[in-house]
């Protein structure tokens, strides 16, 4: 998400949202903190989408919760996120303008041109946007595909327009800023697929990201090359699908399409199984699959799984783990490792360059991907002469002032909103970090009653232990440290014994010493006095 | 870890162990389950180490404590075992037989032979064992580096004699069976360090593998080529280079090495530090140092760090995090996603099938890898024409019986045992699924005094939750979710309410519903009834 400001108007590119590291137990989506926009509700002119990719437009029906917005995108971009604002029930909350690449938009305050750009979903636009000081240019995700399956090529003439009137700043996807050369055709993949397809014995499933419309368009091409149907598999998939069928961005004959739950009446080696779960997602349907947990694909030697998807950051281990049950299955598997099935949506190192090379722009910021991706993406812009000046690398939150010159003033608000189930930000970081302390020795949980006049110990301490260590081997330890935690309480002093944050410090104190002498083990220790 | 059986003799090979995955939330060490070597004391021969990384003697030290065992191994692997064995306190349960690739050494009842391999360690070897039925012969890790720094290649020529002698089965490493192509030599790295190393303005500080000594070494050359010298720092580098040093495996003249606690003095133009933590170990120096928490190592612009080394499974997040935090100093970062600064040292496809061809075995089992590196190079040795029912695909416990024919008998008891502080396999399946659930929503504790005559409630409920939600938030859901718990107890039949685990179940299921309702999450619901 990046806001423009023009005296006091506000136009914001994308709103998107991010997955959970495995730093964040249990957190189902991260949002951006919109702090920010909040507080200038109401001078927001709107919202420009680039592309439909949730990292992108995710965080859209979030924000929609609170602020009404004019949405401006092309015609598939609006088309997947409508379905989302209604599960949302947001749809009252905006207005949606479809803009056409090549034409000029003018946004309240805000002057705006749309470039068609290729990437791995269609109907993605660059955008550029008057400013006092000259045009910013932010290229949206893109890469330079020059045989893309639509026929669209990124619009490298509207793009040399721009810089012909002179890019004062150019904001340009870094994602593949580390990979070196420029990446294949999406249009390459085909006749990879049509080999592992034509040789396939039996049953063939086919895994990819829903929105992957061109992908889907060639795995449907190759299938029917091949004398096959195809069979979605995933209400993701599906939507996709049939919204980019309605809006004519896919074109896969109604005949060419079976049911996924009549596969089992099916001839195996007829069918193109096209699902979800390219990522390794525990419940997704490839997931299944491989646990041979599925209710409608049983897979058996013979058959044949194409994952013709990357790995994204993050679920590297969750993927390996599903290729590795696909293959005890029996089932032969092809991936990006090993074969041609997948190309990237984002320009690689010489792509970033020729778009350098092109804009010539006087001040450039890299943005998408992670800081060592900025970073990369910077030293690529030097090598082709940007001067190191004239680079900024920024972060989530910096205010960049756009003059003559270009300069970070201050760094506002800009955190991670955490959703986990219901929860819109209820999970911090003590919320987090007590979460990873569970998780790496569990917990003991230490009870004693007290006279509440007294403080005299009435019952236990009882003691109760989950995920701190196994229960045959732990009935001797946590005796032991019953006995100690007792013998200790005993020779607490009667003021000391009155007050129950004294008695739980010390509890704490007694209990985590011993168990940390005996396991090397921290556990969290939760005391709690009952007074009766 | 292999185990041979000849009659109702026993020969090891390996004894290796794992680290834990992102499944297994607080363990430090995954050893083999070696409850078949346990069943077979008093029949072991001996156990042959084909090199010293940790995947391959880790779990020596372990086996060591309850098993007296004679170890084959060369010069180097046994120097580098030794002071794991005296850290352990095993020395005496061990016998240290050193041997010399090129040599037939009796073992026993076994006849084996070893062969000079190159690796990513120096002094690695491939083992032939002689059968009834054939030469067995294991490639241990290897790779066939034309130009390795210490100038012994892999000895293809006694691979090749063992090849004239007929060999009936081949075990060969999987690690990199997914890599096409070949590996380019080590010697490769040295020149664009020296790039890096030439250019760069401020203090240099390079990260690799301990045991990595051929990189060490050329990171030492390098660095006297442009006139630094080195600082070594962790304890693992110095332990392996002092072990290297001793037995003339790497050459550092003393007058090269500074020590890294007198950085401070130095001109940091003049140093290469060298550096452990290159897989972003939470505790180690190089991730200190991108959070600029280092004690002796302060980053700023101009600095370069070169991460001389391979991203290990499991390891993305973490090294990642890392090297964003090293670009966040202001140093420029070099790692092997952008620069030509790593090499890996497990033999490529095109490797493997050159020793598929030299070998042509009667019979293939791959080893060394995840179950889709294996299954890979069952695909490569099929292309190179070994037939697909001569290929045994095995997983951990498979016992195969080697005749005329191989097949796999059996599965024996092989699982993983799992290291947690001083506790080895004390932390089980059960403990795990308790840490992953409470990682995922955290732990809400339910408390009730109870008279132990009538059952009556006394106190409570008392309801204390960690990691399940943001405190300020949580006072009204815990609030209400206390009410409701109370008012259902008292519904409750006398006679319920006098047995704890009704009780117990009760309020598991009323909070546990309740909570679902209001938050989407399932925490982890101890319920405690103290009888007073």
């Amino acid at each position: 998400m990046a806001c423009l400001e023009l005296g006091d108007r506000v136009l914001v590119l994308d709103s998107g949202l991010s997955f959970p590291g495995d730093d964040m137990p249990g957190i189902d989506l991260v949002l951006p903190d919109y702090q920010y926009l909040r507080d200038r509700a109401g001078r927001i002119d709107g919202v420009v989408l680039t592309h439909g990719h949730e990292d992108h437009v995710g965080a859209l029906p979030y924000l929609l919760r609170e602020l009404r917005l004019d949405i401006y995108a092309t015609r598939l971009t609006l088309g997947l996120l409508q379905p989302k604002l209604e599960e949302h029930r947001v749809t009252e909350q905006a207005t949606l303008h479809e803009v056409t690449p090549g034409t000029e938009v003018r946004i309240g305050a805000f002057t705006a041109r749309f470039m068609r750009v290729s990437h791995s979903i269609p109907d993605g636009v660059a955008v550029a946007v008057d400013t006092p000081a000259g045009v910013l240019l932010h290229t949206g995700d893109f890469k330079l595909d020059p045989t893309p399956i639509d026929g669209r090529v990124t619009d490298l003439q509207a793009i040399g327009e721009e810089a012909k009137r002179g890019v004062h700043v150019l904001l340009s996807d870094s994602t593949n800023a580390e990979e070196s050369g420029t990446i294949l055709s999406e249009r390459t993949v085909g006749p990879s697929l049509f080999d592992i397809f034509r040789d396939a014995p039996r049953l063939i499933v086919t895994a990819c990201f829903s929105s992957h419309i061109h992908r889907i368009q060639q795995i449907c091409d190759t299938a029917r090359a091949v004398g096959r149907n195809v069979a979605f598999l995933g209400r993701s998939i599906k939507n996709s699908v049939g919204q980019a069928r309605e809006l004519g961005y896919i074109d896969i004959p109604e005949s060419d399409i079976v049911d996924v739950d009549q596969l089992s009446d099916l001839d195996p080696s007829k069918v193109v199984v096209v699902s979800t779960g390219s990522q390794g997602e525990p419940m997704s349907a490839l997931s299944l699959m491989a646990a041979h947990e599925h209710k409608w694909v049983t897979l058996q030697a013979g058959d044949v799984v194409v994952l013709s998807s990357s790995v994204i950051p993050g679920n590297e281990a969750s993927i390996h783990r599903t290729i590795d049950g696909l293959y005890r299955t029996g089932a032969d598997v092809y991936h990006a490792g090993i074969a041609h099935v997948h190309v990237s949506g984002h320009a690689a190192a010489d792509e970033l360059k020729l778009i350098l090379n092109l804009v010539r722009p006087r001040w450039f910021i890299p943005v998408h991907g992670e800081l060592r991706h900025l970073a990369h993406h910077a030293r690529l812009a030097r090598e082709v002469g940007i001067p190191a000046e004239r680079i900024l690398v920024c972060e989530d939150g910096d205010v960049v002032e756009i003059g003559e010159e270009l300069r970070v003033t201050e760094r506002v608000q800009a955190g991670m909103i955490l959703v986990d189930g219901l929860g819109i930000g209820d999970v911090g970081e003590v919320v987090l970090r007590d979460r990873r302390k569970l998780a790496d020795d569990g917990v003991v949980v230490v009870v004693v009653s007290a006279d509440a006049h007294t403080g005299e110990v009435l019952a236990g301490p009882d003691i109760i232990s989950k995920g701190f260590i196994h229960d045959e081997t732990s009935a001797e330890i946590l005796e032991e440290a019953r006995e100690r935690t007792l013998a200790s309480l005993r020779e607490l002093a009667s003021e000391e014994v009155g007050d129950p944050s004294i008695l739980k410090k010390h509890i704490r104190r007694t209990m985590g010493r011993y168990l940390f002498e005996v396991t090397k083990r921290k556990p969290m220790i939760i005391p709690v006095i009952m007074e009766v």
